[in-house]
């Protein structure tokens, strides 16, 4: 985005998408002045109820993306499976943030591995997988264990499954419906991390400090910053996220999960995969920051100023509040330090993310 | 409201009144899980933009007000103006909060002066002025200069006069309009200040700290906590406002203005006003306290814990944006430790406040 298309307040921000993600971009833009206009298939989605208006239609309807992208000043989305082609009609006639070139890669993890150790940046050793042979092939070059996983829409941990000593390789890519793949080389990390950053058309880049996540089930369920990583591991997280920014000509707010391998001297970092979005993981800036992940990237695809991504407090927790959990409410309103994010989603089903909340601890 | 009252996330918060309050109300309620429908008279107010739902209708259309109260689990108001036959029209089947006693007493000045006094709480001196002939024996008991205020619907220096040394008292009363007044004596005071505040029904209390305004043509400019008084004043403050709301029953956030009288051992505090909703001087908790007087409110009205009313940082400002202030924004967002806030209104006309920024200060 050039300086001239640099949006005013009053402008209104397109969002493709109306899940828990999209209302709380909506919620940051409300105070700057902006208004959002929702497009999303599904009726019910959480973002309508704070936004200025909504489109409930399929993300294949072009005369309802054409009425879509009348109405908005900028279109930007919520999550990385929204359909390319959707993307590429929207571009056409509006800016899309971030821009089609990262949702291809990120959408593919093929691509997106390639993608990231074409920039010189380590990942989990990885191969192509079309066919039963290439990979038994793979498994005998990558070794066991070893993850296999879709190459298309994946989230959470669905569509992958892991294959040890003695698994036989037929029935985990026929757990993964043959479908074309990856076999990914397990990392024998010491902890999981990520880095959310932030990066304008212009080049301008913050990153947030890099957080530590404790995952259930392949569900996020608890952030902690700081991470428990060494200044240099701290360095090279910030960079690897600007580099892929650099090299995706990436505007936006983005999250790139991260392996730590090691301690201390041989401590490594690894990239797991990118997310072109606002993360789960950057929750905790909502009360925990300076600005929040969701204003840093209406700040970051409006073309304004970024804002500081400074810690508040000693140390900031982010935890998630899934299915039954959310019945905790009451608890955490009542916590010292707390602040309470329900999604207002009617059922609370199992595994299905309600909300989450975070605390600012004293030390 | 009872135990049993108590909200549960998913239920929906009416709002009387439209403007960047009632907005502000509802981007508070949203991450609590809460919605929001918004009843307002105004084509484009500004927090339909935010709202779950909203229903324009007048606020003497009883079908409307009917539909509204079948609509939601709460009723509450951004402004003190609401008529007393609204409110008590809804609180036929709905809670009202704060209830209609309050809005009755803070929309005339003469029972609230009278109300506060009642406490045994300084006021400035007043008197009750209906005939020109109640203004001149007023004058000649209080002396001069003083102020003739409209009992009824001022705000922001509208409804006013000041009565100097040689003023004519007919010009003057002529000046409101001949409405039923009140007669205020001048207070001589070093500063003014206000303590905003939020009551449970159950009798739960929980004050801000004291904030110094500052203001400019009779409108706020801006806020700087802390204020400039000294300990005794802050508790006396905070005692003030919990005698008010205990009298009044008060459910949900308020404010008092006050004057600061001499300084150090003389230090007195006066109450001014009373207003029955969240203030424009406690836009600072926004970003400069635990939980934000928005978020307080919703707590309050829905039977929930009070949040912390702690400050964050040594020193916080809030600047109200009038007219073309709102041109800064650009600025702001490049201003360390500032937050926008933009109430999304189109037409910068003079004097109408089109938003505030925070600052949370080094020291």
């Amino acid at each position: 985005m050039s300086h001239a298309a640099m949006l005013r307040p009053g402008s209104t921000i397109g969002i493709l998408g109306g899940g828990q993600l999209a209302r709380m971009i909506a919620l940051a833009a409300a105070p700057l002045g902006l208004k959002t206009h929702i497009y999303a298939p599904e009726a019910g989605s959480p973002a309508f109820d704070v936004a200025t208006a909504h489109s409930r239609a399929a993300y294949d309807d072009t005369d309802a993306l054409d009425r879509f992208a009348a109405a908005v000043d900028v279109v930007t989305y919520e999550f990385e499976n929204v359909p390319v082609a959707t993307a590429e009609h929207l571009a056409k006639t509006i800016a899309v943030h971030p821009g089609t070139r990262a949702l291809g890669i990120t959408q593919e993890r093929l691509l997106e591995k390639s993608f990231v150790a074409g920039l010189g940046i380590e990942t989990a050793p990885f191969a192509k997988v079309d066919t039963l042979e290439e990979l038994e092939e793979a498994l005998s070059v990558i070794g066991r264990p070893a993850v296999l996983k879709t190459r298309r829409f994946g989230y959470d941990g669905k569509g992958q499954t892991m294959i040890r000593e003695g698994d036989s390789a037929a029935s985990a890519f026929d757990a993964i419906g043959r479908h074309p793949a990856i076999l990914e080389g397990f990392v024998p990390f010491v902890r999981e991390v990520s880095v959310v950053a932030a990066r304008r058309a212009d080049g301008a880049f913050a990153a947030y400090e890099v957080t530590e996540n404790e995952h259930r089930h392949h569900i996020l369920h608890r952030s902690t910053v700081p991470a428990n990583v060494t200044s240099m591991g701290e360095a090279a997280a910030g960079e690897i996220a600007r580099q892929i920014a650099d090299a995706l000509g990436y505007v936006g707010v983005f999250a790139v999960e991260l392996f730590v391998v090691g301690s201390g001297i041989d401590e490594r970092i690894v990239v797991n995969e990118i997310a072109p979005r606002v993360h789960n993981s950057g929750h905790w800036t909502l009360d925990g920051a300076d600005t929040s992940q969701f204003e840093q990237h209406v700040r970051a695809i409006s073309g304004w100023p970024l804002g500081s991504t400074a810690r508040r407090g000693p140390r900031v927790e982010m935890t998630n509040l899934i299915g039954d959990e959310a019945g905790e409410w009451h608890h955490i309103l009542e916590t010292p330090g707390a602040h309470l994010h329900l999604y207002g989603k009617a059922e609370a089903r199992a595994g299905r993310k309600m909300g989450h909340w975070t605390r600012v601890l004293p030390e």
